[in-house]
Formats: C-alpha cells, sequence, structure tokens
C-alpha cells in the first residue's frame, strides 16, 4: 500500500503592492499623468523638472498624502521666484491633475502576468489563497475589485481594517487563525524583508521574498537586513512557487 | 446720425449646480448606482429600501459628506436586526459601492440643453460671462473641466476659493469687480431665491430666477421667500435670456 502524502502547505498569502501589482510603477505613471494635464492646460514649467519637483513632495509627505498636487502649486508658487500662478488657475491645474492622476490608476492597473497562472495553480491543488496588506482599506479593496481578484483570493486581510500594521507579526498569526492553517503549513509572499519577511519567520510561515517593487528597499537596504532576516526562498517570478511548494511537501512525505 | 445703442449688459453669470448642469439629479443616479453595485456583490436588502436608507443619510450628513456608504453599512449593522454584514464584506461593499458612484458622476455629467446655445449667442453679442458657485474648489473645477465649459466661460469665482460663501452678497461684489462692471450692468442666473437671487439683488444685479434643480427649495419655500424678496425674472429654461438681455438694453436706450 502506497504512503499517503500530507500536502504540507495549506496556504499561499501574498502581500499586494508590488508583489501582484506593478503599485510603485503604476504611481509614478499617475503621478506624471497629472503633471502632463497641467502642462497641457498652460503651466509654464519644463516637464522633467515638475517632476523632480513632485516627486520630492511624495518622498516628503508620503505617498498617501492626498494633496500632492496642492503643495507642488503652492511649492512653485512660494519657493521658485519665477512663478506666480493665481489662485484662479491654481485650482483648475490641481483639479485637472487630480482627474488625470485617477484615470491613470483607474484605468492601467493589471497585475503582473504571473499572477494569474499561479492563482490557478494553487486552486488545482486545491491549496488556499489570502492577501495580507497595509493600507486603507476601502483603497485596498478598490484596487483588488478593478484587479479581478475578488474571485481568485479566499481571504483579504487590510492591516487598517484589523488595526494592527505591518511588521507586527499578530497581523499574520491573525491570517493564520482565521484560514485554521500553522505558520508551517503556510507561505508568504513579499517584496519587502522588514515588513514582509520579519513578521512570516516569526510565526513559521515559509517567507518568500520576490525582488520587485522595492518602494522602500533599497538593494544595499536588503542586503543590510539579510544580515540578520533571512528569507525562507528568494524568487523572481511568481512562476517559481510551484517548484517551492513541491519542494517543501516533498521534504514532508 | 443714428444714436448708438448702448449695451448696458455687459456681464450675465451663472450659478452652477442645477443652473448649468442636473448637479441634483446626477447625484441621485450616482448613489443609486452605489447601492446597485453591493447588490450585486451580495449584499442582501430590498433595492427601495436601501435607496431610502442611503438618502436618509444624505439628509442628515449633508450631500458633500464623504463617508454615506460607510454610514449606509454601519446603520445596517448597527440599526436593523436583520443585518450582520462582516467587516471584511463591509470593506468590500464599501468600495464597490463608491467606485460605482464615481463612476456615474464622470460617465453621466453633462449640460442642460440650453447651455451652449446661449453662451454662443452671449459671445456673439459680446457679453462676458462668469460661474458664481459654492463648493470646493477642486470639486467645482472637476465639473467645469470635465463638461468643457472652461473655454466657454470668462471668469469663474467659487466660494470657498475666496472665503466667503453665498448668500454674502460680498461674493457678488467681488465678481463685478473682477469684471469691471456694475450690478445693473450685470444679470445673474440661479436656482434658490435665498442664495442666488437675495445676493444679486443686494448688488443691484438683474436677478434670473430659473425653475430647475431645487436642491434646498420646496415650492412653498420658494413662495414664502418670493414674499419678502422676488427675483427680476423668473424663466424655466436658459432660451428666455435673450429676450431678457434684449429688454433690459431696450429700456436703456
Amino acid at each position: 500500500m502506497m504512503k499517503k502524502t500530507r500536502n504540507k502547505i495549506d496556504l499561499v498569502a501574498f502581500d499586494l503592492d508590488d508583489c501582484l501589482f506593478d503599485s510603485t510603477g503604476l504611481s509614478r505613471r499617475a503621478r506624471i499623468k497629472g503633471i502632463e494635464a497641467m502642462l497641457k492646460l498652460g503651466l509654464k514649467i519644463d516637464r522633467e523638472r515638475a517632476i523632480r519637483i513632485l516627486m520630492e513632495i511624495v518622498d516628503e509627505y508620503g505617498s498617501n498624502f492626498s494633496k500632492h498636487y496642492n503643495y507642488f502649486i503652492r511649492r512653485l508658487n512660494q519657493v521658485y521666484e519665477d512663478f506666480d500662478i493665481s489662485f484662479n488657475m491654481k485650482y483648475k491645474f490641481i483639479s485637472a491633475a487630480v482627474m488625470a492622476y485617477h484615470k491613470e490608476k483607474i484605468e492601467s492597473i493589471k497585475l503582473y502576468d504571473d499572477v494569474i497562472p499561479i492563482l490557478k495553480d494553487l486552486k488545482e491543488k486545491d491549496i488556499k489563497t489570502a492577501i495580507i496588506t497595509d493600507g486603507i482599506p476601502i483603497k485596498q479593496w478598490e484596487k483588488i475589485l478593478r484587479l479581478d481578484l475578488d474571485p481568485l483570493i479566499g481571504l483579504v486581510i487590510i492591516s487598517d481594517q484589523i488595526g494592527v500594521r505591518k511588521p507586527n507579526p499578530w497581523l499574520f498569526e491573525f491570517c493564520l487563525n482565521e484560514v485554521g492553517v500553522k505558520g508551517e503549513e503556510a507561505i508568504y509572499i513579499g517584496d519587502r524583508i522588514e515588513r514582509d519577511i520579519v513578521p512570516a519567520n516569526k510565526n513559521h510561515i515559509y517567507s518568500v521574498y520576490i525582488h520587485r517593487g522595492g518602494k522602500y528597499d533599497t538593494y544595499t537596504k536588503r542586503d543590510n537586513l539579510r544580515k540578520y532576516e533571512t528569507p525562507n526562498f528568494e524568487i523572481e517570478s511568481l512562476d517559481e512557487l510551484s517548484n517551492i511548494i513541491d519542494t517543501i511537501n516533498k521534504n514532508r512525505e
């Protein structure tokens, strides 16, 4: 009689931004569309200079700040001697920029090419799926709905919905409890060492570091972090996940 | 030698919402689209009952409140015994509702049919145009840009941009000063007695009350107000404006 193979991995959980879609790239493209909309309405500034100033503001105030374009116009008026944008033009510019930004965000969001194949593969193998992500619940759900991920993912955990943010390992424990699996029966894939790999490791979840996105990690920073925190696996594409699952399950037979 | 006709009317200024486009109707349709999006995702509630509850919330918290759908779900859970929407479904519903609401607002905004003809007519007559509107500057500019009104209107005055709100007559004086005309050389058209007609009259601007929209005025309330504040003209359509201008100019000859 053949020995029954125990399927060790019961859950594969993913980070959302920069793991399932190019969040950083999309935001950057959308921000540039906003600049271009202002140029089109007559704002007199060199395109590259405008992008540089806007990106400074995004860095300083954070990517979730809601007034990047207001501050952009304010900064032109206050800091640079060659600008004097009237208050009437100001709001026209800001409004056009915000409209163009949202249009790009809505129309251009798309999954990385390797997402649908791996989700289908996991479904065939009867492995549960989840998303664990930071962010504002309504904004994160908007992304999930626009990406048509809702029918493909079993459970969505958004940190601000629970009141626990990465890298707090309890967020990952919460997910394990909800699904009803142990850490060693789960895999988590993310693009940031400190926010994804550290809390996965603390819960004895198999941690998979995917080399893309990189909103906060520089390669140098990654290397420094890796000195004291090592992911169990490193991948370039989600296509590599199937092999990882097979490897883990085989060692368990 | 013929006597030169002095063109008395130099400026025609318009209210925006419910004067140039069906703002109240658009908002109502968009809010219903939000309800329908939640029903489509599986919210179990009678459509008419859901609309009634949402409109109560809009009444109570005002139309510019940003959390109508959050409060809708919260109210279902807290007030009605037959609902128990999990926090995960909650944010999915809210997000889908907000997306559908904005989609409708973006895609369905359109000018009343009589707007373009009168603006063309005014341009031919070399009469200046303006919009004087309450509201959040970026939101009002978004409407103006989406309606393609920007190239057709000379001056846009948004109250929150100046820090003076209707019915403060100084807002209308500000407009007259910007354009450089006197009150008796101007016409203002709006759909609300207390916010449009009263401040126009105080500035000796020819006030034109248009019978549409009616976000705040009930007919009864209008009649009460008319007891102490009378518009110079009342119209059903902007088509009637040309005759009004002719009448005023003729009396001036």
